[in-house]
C-alpha cells in the first residue's frame, strides 16, 4: 500500500519534467523554427513570432533559405564588421521592438548583458531580457544545500526570491543559483553566488562537490529557455542558516525530502530551477526505480540533447562537403571521358555512362 | 601547466563518449536502419545486413513498408497467436541462421533467454546471443564499489572478468553488474548479483544508494547495444576485500581515480562499462567543469534519447490521427454541401471548393 503511494505521488514527476521540456518534446511540431546564425555559426532558434517582427529590420536580420541545407535560417548582416558593430546593430533592434511593446520579454530589460557566443568565441553581446527572443542557450550556476538530518534524514535549504526580482518573483528556488557572467568560472560563478546568496562562509563553501549538469528545453510567453545548470553538492551543519546578503533572496527554508518533493509540484515553484532539485533527489537515492516508474524518462528529460538542436554549421559543412564530392566526380569523370577520348582516338559515349 | 596537462588527459573522455554512442551519433546515417515490431509495438531497431538474412524467412518476418509512416518497417508476423509461438517461431529462424554460421553474435549462443517487452508487457522471449542482432533496448545494474582512501582519496573497486565469461573475457569492468532477469526487480538485482559476484554481505549491502541511470547506443561487430544501466553507489569500509562466489570473476582490484580514468582508457576495460565508471567519476566531483572542455557535452552522451528512438508507435498513431481527421473533415465537408444542396435547392458547386 505505502510503495503504491508513493508510485501514484511521484509519477506527478513525469508530468513535470514534461513540462520543463515543453518546447524539447513539442515545440518543434509546432510551425516555423529557425536557427539563428551569426558568422556562420549557430547561437540560437528563433519562433515564428519573433521571425515576423525581425522582418521589418533586413538590414539587420537577413530572413532566408540555406541553399545548401534547404532550410530557414535567420541571420545576422554578414557584412557587420565585428564584435561592436553586431553589439550595437542587435541593440537598436531590441530597443525599438522594445519601445513598441510588443514582447513581453523585453518589457523586464535589465541593462546587463549576455555573452552570445559559439563554441569557442564571443559573437556579440545583447540585453539578458532578449535571450529568450533569441533561442540562445543559456549556462548557470546552481548549489544543491543539505543536511543529514539524525531524526529527518535528508533535508534541503531552499531560498525565496525576492519579490522585486525581474524573473519568477517570490518563487522557491534553489539554496543558491545565478548565470554565468564574463570573466568569471563556472566553480567561481558558484563560489560567488553562495557568498552573496547565502552568506556561506570559505570554510563551508571549500566542501563544494561539482556533480554534473542538467539540459533542459522550456518555453513560456517570454521565449525559449534551453538551459544547461552546472549543479553542485554542499552538505551543511545541522546549525547552519543560510543568510541573503544581496537583497535578491526574501526566505531560506530547511525542507525533508518529502516535503521538498510536495514544493517543487506546486506553482510556487520556479519551473526552471525543478530539474536541480530532480536530479539531486535522484542522486542521492531518494526518486529510485522502485518508486518512480518513469525512472529511466526522467533521467532523460534532465540530460536533453541541446547539442544536437544547434548543429546548422555542422549540418552545412555535410551538404557542402557531398556538393563538393559530387563535383569532383563529376570532373574525374569529365577527366575519364577525355582520357577514352584520347585512348581510342574517338569519342566513347558509353564512357559517360559508366561513370 | 597542471590544468592544461589535465584537460588534454581528459578531453580523451569526449572521444571515449563518442566511442559507446558510435551508433547514436553516426548510424542512422549508414544506411537502411528499420523499426522491429512485435503486435504493433516497436521493440528493437534492425540494420540491413540483418534485415536482408530475414527476409528468407518471409512466413516469420514481414519486411514492408508501413502504409502510415511511409517507413520501411521489420515485422513479426502478427498472424502468431501468442507468447509462446511468437519465441518458438523466432527461436526456428536464431537456431538455422545459427547453424549457417552468418552472424558472430549467433556464434556466442547462451542458452539463455531474454525477454523482450513493449512498455507494459512481455512480447516474447529469444536467446541472449541474439538481442544485438535486433536492436533489443538491454537493461542492467552496476554498482559502483568505493573507498574514501586517508591518503589516495576517492578510490573504486573494478573487477576483472573471468576468461571464460561469453562476452568481453577478461576484460576489467565495474565492481558489480548484471543484466535484469525476469522476475527480479531492480534493487533486488543489484544486491543477489553484490552477493554472487563479489560477497559483499547484507550489513553492507543495505547502503546500497540508488543514483541514477546511464543510457548510451553502442554498435560492434555483434550488433546494436542500446543499453540503459541503473547505477547504484556503495561505500565500503577501507579493510573489505571483495571475493567472487560464482566463477565469473577472475581478479579484484582497487584503484584511486586518477588510475581508474586511465584503466577505462586501455583496450582492456570493457567498453559498455565505461559509461557508469565516468557518471561516478562526475557525480562524485572527480570529473569537473574546470578540468574537462567537453563537460556538458559528455553528459549528454551519458544519457542519450533512446526513448525517442524507439517511437514508431506513437508516430503511427499521430499519422493514423491526421488522416481520421482529413476522412471526418472529408465527411462534414460532404454533409455541409448536403445541407447547402437542401437550403438553395440546388447543388453549389463553390461549397466543395470552400469547405
Amino acid at each position: 500500500m505505502a510503495s503504491t503511494d508513493i508510485n501514484v505521488k511521484l509519477s506527478r514527476l513525469y508530468h513535470l519534467a514534461q513540462k520543463f521540456n515543453n518546447f524539447y518534446l513539442t515545440g518543434f511540431q509546432k510551425g516555423d523554427i529557425r536557427p539563428f546564425l551569426v558568422e556562420g555559426e549557430q547561437v540560437g532558434l528563433v519562433k515564428a513570432d519573433v521571425i515576423k517582427q525581425l522582418q521589418r529590420y533586413p538590414e539587420i536580420f537577413c530572413i532566408r533559405n540555406c541553399e545548401f541545407t534547404n532550410q530557414g535560417i535567420v541571420e545576422l548582416n554578414p557584412a557587420f564588421r565585428d564584435y561592436a558593430e553586431r553589439t550595437k546593430q542587435v541593440d537598436i533592434v531590441l530597443r525599438d521592438l522594445r519601445s513598441k511593446g510588443i514582447f513581453s520579454a523585453l518589457q523586464g530589460w535589465r541593462d546587463e548583458y549576455y555573452e552570445v557566443k559559439s563554441e569557442y568565441r564571443s559573437l556579440l553581446k545583447m540585453d539578458r531580457s532578449a535571450t529568450p527572443l533569441f533561442g540562445v542557450r543559456k549556462y548557470g550556476v546552481d548549489i544543491n544545500g543539505y543536511v543529514q538530518h539524525p531524526t529527518q534524514g535528508l533535508c534541503i535549504w531552499l531560498q525565496q526570491r525576492s519579490n522585486t526580482k525581474e524573473t519568477w518573483p517570490g518563487k522557491w528556488d534553489n539554496m543558491v543559483g545565478g548565470g554565468l557572467s564574463v570573466g568569471y568560472g563556472i566553480k567561481e560563478t558558484a563560489v560567488k553566488e553562495a557568498a552573496e546568496e547565502a552568506s556561506i562562509p570559505s570554510d563551508l563553501v571549500k566542501n563544494l562537490v561539482s556533480a554534473g549538469c542538467v539540459s533542459f528545453f522550456f518555453e513560456s510567453e517570454q521565449g525559449l529557455f534551453p538551459n544547461t545548470e552546472y549543479v553542485f553538492d554542499l552538505e551543511l551543519p545541522l546549525d547552519f542558516v543560510p543568510q541573503n546578503a544581496d537583497g535578491e533572496v526574501q526566505a531560506f527554508e530547511l525542507l525533508p525530502a518529502k516535503e521538498c518533493v510536495e514544493r517543487v509540484f506546486t506553482q510556487d515553484f520556479k519551473t526552471t530551477s525543478c530539474p536541480v532539485v530532480i536530479d539531486f533527489l535522484i542522486r542521492h537515492g531518494y526518486i529510485t526505480p522502485e518508486n518512480e516508474v518513469h525512472f529511466t524518462q526522467i533521467i532523460e528529460l534532465l540530460h536533453v540533447p541541446l547539442q544536437s538542436l544547434y548543429t546548422y554549421k555542422t549540418l552545412l559543412e555535410q551538404k557542402q562537403k557531398v556538393k563538393q564530392q559530387q563535383n569532383q566526380s563529376q570532373q574525374q569523370s569529365h577527366l575519364a571521358n577525355n582520357i577514352k577520348t584520347i585512348e581510342n582516338g574517338h569519342n566513347n559515349k558509353d564512357a559517360t555512362i559508366n561513370n
